[in-house]
């Protein structure tokens, strides 16, 4: 895991140059190199090893998906989004660099990591290009940025979406949370040259350990302090927002996440997944 | 000329329907569809025409650059950017959706854009991937956000950049303006299947032409009225920006306009394209 995380590390500080002008370049690399889990890009490397590939034909594809990643975290900090001033214990983007760069630097790290996957992938052009329609496919309207404007919809002021709250919360989390999961299992997989039912099981993995995630982050921001996760606590119920613990309780989301879990666990027993094992199994400690 | 801008105006409706959660959708499509001259899809179509290829195969990159492009002016057009209220004559984007869902409209046409031509695009995958490869590197921050970055940061008020007023502006009309004119020529170009000097070509007629544009840009923010330009007047010297104009003033501005369409016009004079030349005689008549 650790051996991952710091070969993640080291590939963005490499993929991520300062150039002119600086600023702009400075802004990306900020929130992309702010010490994290580094959770998906991980997954990625870890799905395509499972499935007999070389990791280091997915390390531009996990690299790119972290990006994305900071892409979604300096957009929802800004003012007019969570306006949150800290993310991973840091200043939040906007906050270090001004809006207009923070606004931009998100822009241009949508851009730079399917530039990175299509110039430092030693892959097929046919795989490629597979791998780059999972990624613009996920990080669109038709789910991540769906799944957040949704979650701004859901807050108290903002308007209401028709559907039910649970039909909500649902979308929400599959779209806002789940998707980047898995994308990174998916792409992992497809690296490796899987089958369509191994694709479909990281998928599946990648959808309940999101969900799971999800819940087990809205259980922290009930019960954690500011220090624990450096980012601003109890905004959520503040704001009205709607998460599985204020629709269903704190004990029903802790009954939800150990169900998911479980149901990982089913998943990828047969695989030899130390890594994944480890990761399932801090979520369940963590809420205790 | 209108018989490309209707197809590109029938094909961008085809792509963006309108799906759940509708307000992203709404917005995507809202600045996409304003009624405005298509000059980027319409290049694109005839760069793939004069070089012998079917225009079909080009529709889809044409239209991923003017959402591109649409992208650009949502977030451009951004209280925290050039805070404009007025684009092509209607309210800008976030007037109407509101802040939060227009940064995210752009950021979901950033993804939505290479989406429509890894999807609708009838071409190899090596092909695909070239003009993939070609539409990230411009919409990034190497290029497109690398010019808006040092726009914004030429203004009074928000600190300079270090090197003189002409390199700067120079940089900011390459990487702001010309880039999109020279993505559109040069993917039309690749799609068509022409050799690697005729791709460099169609690439300089971009670069000449997009320093023209941006120059005429500026001369009528001088010169005309808000009736004739749909957008805010003046706003530039208000703001202090470092233009062409407040630089060389408007004489020199004018002469170095006719000087660069004469350039374009030797480039083009051996196609037989009607098209590109009207175009570069509407600029040279507007600021007369």
């Amino acid at each position: 895991m650790n051996k991952y995380i710091e070969l993640v590390d080291k590939k963005l500080n490499e993929y991520l140059k300062i150039e002119y002008p600086e600023d702009i370049f400075k802004s990306m690399k900020y929130t992309v190199t702010l010490t994290g889990k580094r959770l998906r890009p991980v997954m990625c490397l870890e799905a395509c090893r499972i499935m007999g590939g070389d990791i280091n034909k997915a390390i531009p594809t996990a690299c790119a998906i972290e990006m994305l990643h900071a892409q979604s975290l300096i957009h929802d900090d800004l003012p007019c989004m969570d306006n949150d001033d800290f993310r991973r214990g840091k200043p939040s983007n906007h906050k270090v660099f001004g809006e207009a760069i923070a606004v931009l630097a998100g822009d241009a790290l949508l851009s730079f990591a399917p530039q990175v996957i299509i110039e430092k992938s030693e892959l097929s052009s046919d795989i490629i290009l597979k791998v780059l329609h999972e990624f613009v496919k996920s990080a669109g309207a038709y789910q991540l940025i769906g799944g957040q404007v949704a979650d701004i919809l859901s807050e108290n002021g903002r308007g209401k979406l028709n559907d039910s709250d649970e039909e909500t919360l649902k979308y929400i989390h599959t779209n806002k949370t789940a998707v980047l999961f898995k994308l990174a299992l998916k792409t992992g997989a497809i690296i490796a040259g899987a089958g369509v039912n191994e694709i479909t099981e990281m998928e599946n993995f990648g959808q309940k350990f999101g969900l799971a995630f999800q819940i087990y982050d809205d259980i922290l921001d009930e019960i954690s302090t500011f220090e624990e996760l450096g980012k601003t606590i109890g905004k959520d119920k503040e704001a009205g927002k709607l998460t599985y613990v204020t629709l269903y309780g704190l004990d029903n989301a802790r009954a939800k996440v150990k169900e998911l879990i479980a149901d990982c666990h089913n998943i990828i027993d047969k695989y030899n997944s130390d890594i994944l094992k480890s990761i399932l199994n801090k979520i369940v400690d963590k809420i205790k």
